[in-house]
């Protein structure tokens, strides 16, 4: 995040603004509500790259009729723990809870419940869905796969999409612990933002288009791709990859999306790759109740001892404890509901834009 | 491996010696063959650090008393998709077995099937019990918190063990998908081979007791730690922590097992530490069956395409391709069980002296 150039806005301004572009968009009020929440939620916990500066990505591939904004959302398959559902090329924001919503009912039946999805596209944050568990006392999971980015490990093709997995734990007194990661050693926000301030990235992060490791984030644009998880086969970049493979066969193979390089891309001015394998992109979504395997109060004062053990293991040094997975998004998610959400001056151009083009009142800062 | 020093026995010759091994220390005819067929399945799939190299150290175990030999494995909570079983103390290598077996007949009856499991110990490779799965086209997954060596992000304290994640995929022409991999960098049998033939390991494997990056296996011996996936912070490995954590939460906190720095220790001379927030070790199994999403033959056809469009990507050199998960261990498999399987002389003299301690035979090398 730029500090510089950052302006806070109201949570509730933003909302109600990015709710309208939906509605513009012709999406059904409930819908569009919805699908702003799901943004929204990003932009409060600080994954600024998932949040409304992405709403203009939406309108982009609406405009070419890859998003369809009234789908008739359906499930196509079922035993009583398991779905697959067809989004009909709605948004992913809009079919991922739909569908989320489907695998904690079956939970609530059975025990656990899973959900795969095709013919969606990019869903927001993974946290957002699998967050759905928390009030239910419930473990949550969500993955999807994504634009191809990624070159698997001896590779130099880009064949996988940053390809997040989350894993949510309700707590006792403690927020939820939320475990929401790209199986990419980086993902594409940190890089977009160390090309703009021109700063060298990391080694392992990037390779060029003939797979040499690169410090240059330019390099993305070049023919260059993303790196799994590990960087390397010496700092096990095979285990990225394998985690990447795990969430598109869940994602995509499972349902009937399309896979690996076949992935549709999210930036509308990609076409999709001939002959596609499948049905738009794919999620997996499911649930665990924790009273399926023990009382809630068992766990919950266990889960609180963890948290405590680990907040509190020995430091490398004295001014950095550990994290908690899932802390910085709360802080975040406290500090922006308080006052108000960052943005960058390109966001807000692109959203004053989607303004003007909808007929909507310019964003207001507060 | 060091193919210098090793020699090739018959699988056969040493299975039996382990079952025999197993039925010494009092375990049932049926465990004791479990038990040898999960050993040699590592040794068989070239993972030689979780085969019978580990027997002796169950024995061990079984002297400290730590081993129950005759367990009552019992399911003590369930619901038509999950279970928490007990494994009353048992091998691990006995107490996954018979739990994913009660995952596969939960998901056989409504899709899924989940089980965590407490009161155990070392469960072997975690592709054993996930890969009961793919016979029933199912898709399998296993973990199971272990010996606490690892140390989460901004720690120097060993906190989590090297806790796998595997993922097995049934496939159609191919052998499994196998996603079999330690949340740390680097698994420990790894730095036991660089220690013993004194080279110098990569960054990103080792910290030292100050949680200084180090390039010396040595400094486990010193109070040092494992690094999660990632390594470093720049280079994700906080993501290596939580899916790190998020293995121990599944296995441990979910059944009611010792969790975080309290997981007893494999190695005997360890005591576990003092009060135990739970149950011995935990696993966490479970499985879908393929066919609760779509029809086989389809979900088939479609893996097939997958397998066959990475084992193409582009290469960054010509001699080599990317590497299907599971590729190499299964092609271990062929050849170890053509050729027998390949011991090293450490591990032959520990086997040995268990001939000796038992009445048995010396093993025999073909």
């Amino acid at each position: 995040m730029e500090t510089k150039e950052l302006r806070r806005i109201d949570e509730r301004k933003l909302r109600k603004f990015t709710q309208d572009v939906f509605l513009s968009m012709g999406c059904p009020e409930h819908d569009a509500q919805l699908a702003a929440d799901v943004l929204l939620k990003a932009d409060l916990r600080g994954i600024d790259s998932h949040g409304v500066a992405r709403l203009i990505g939406y309108v982009r591939l609406w405009d070419k009729g890859r998003i369809n904004p009234r789908p008739r959302i359906q499930i196509v398959h079922e035993t009583p723990s398991t779905a697959t559902i067809d989004g009909d090329a709605g948004l992913g924001l809009v079919v991922a809870p739909f569908s989320m919503k489907i695998a904690l009912e079956k939970a609530e039946h059975v025990g656990s419940g899973w959900v795969s999805v095709k013919n969606s596209n990019h869903f927001g944050i993974a946290g957002y869905h699998a967050l759905m568990a928390i009030e239910k006392d419930m473990i949550g999971m969500a993955m999807t796969n994504a634009s191809p980015l990624v070159a698997p490990t001896f590779s130099k093709e880009r064949m996988l999409g940053t390809n997040p997995i989350c894993y949510t734990f309700p707590a006792g007194k403690y927020p939820p612990i939320v475990v929401d990661m790209a199986t990419s050693t980086a993902a594409n926000g940190k890089l977009e933002i160390a090309q703009r301030k021109n700063l060298p990235i990391p080694s392992g992060w990037v390779q060029n288009k003939d797979g040499q490791s690169s410090l240059d984030a330019g390099e993305l644009k070049n023919g260059g791709s993303l790196l799994p998880l590990g960087g390397d086969r010496d700092h096990g970049s095979h285990k990225g990859f394998g985690l990447s493979s795990a969430v598109d066969i869940f994602s995509a193979v499972l349902s009937g999306a399309s896979y690996g390089p076949w992935a549709p891309p999210f930036v509308a001015f990609l076409e999709p790759a001939k002959d596609q394998p499948g049905e738009g992109l794919g999620h997996f979504l499911g649930a665990w109740r924790v009273d399926g395997f023990r009382p809630v109060e068992d766990y919950k004062r266990n889960i609180d001892q963890w948290i405590e053990r680990f907040k509190t293991a020995d430091r490398i040094t004295d001014d950095q404890s550990v994290i908690i997975p899932g802390e910085p998004e709360d802080l975040a998610e406290q500090m922006n509901r308080r006052e108000g959400i960052p943005l960058v001056e390109a966001v807000i151009n692109d959203l004053n834009s989607l303004a003007a083009r909808f007929n909507l009142q310019a964003i207001q800062f507060s």
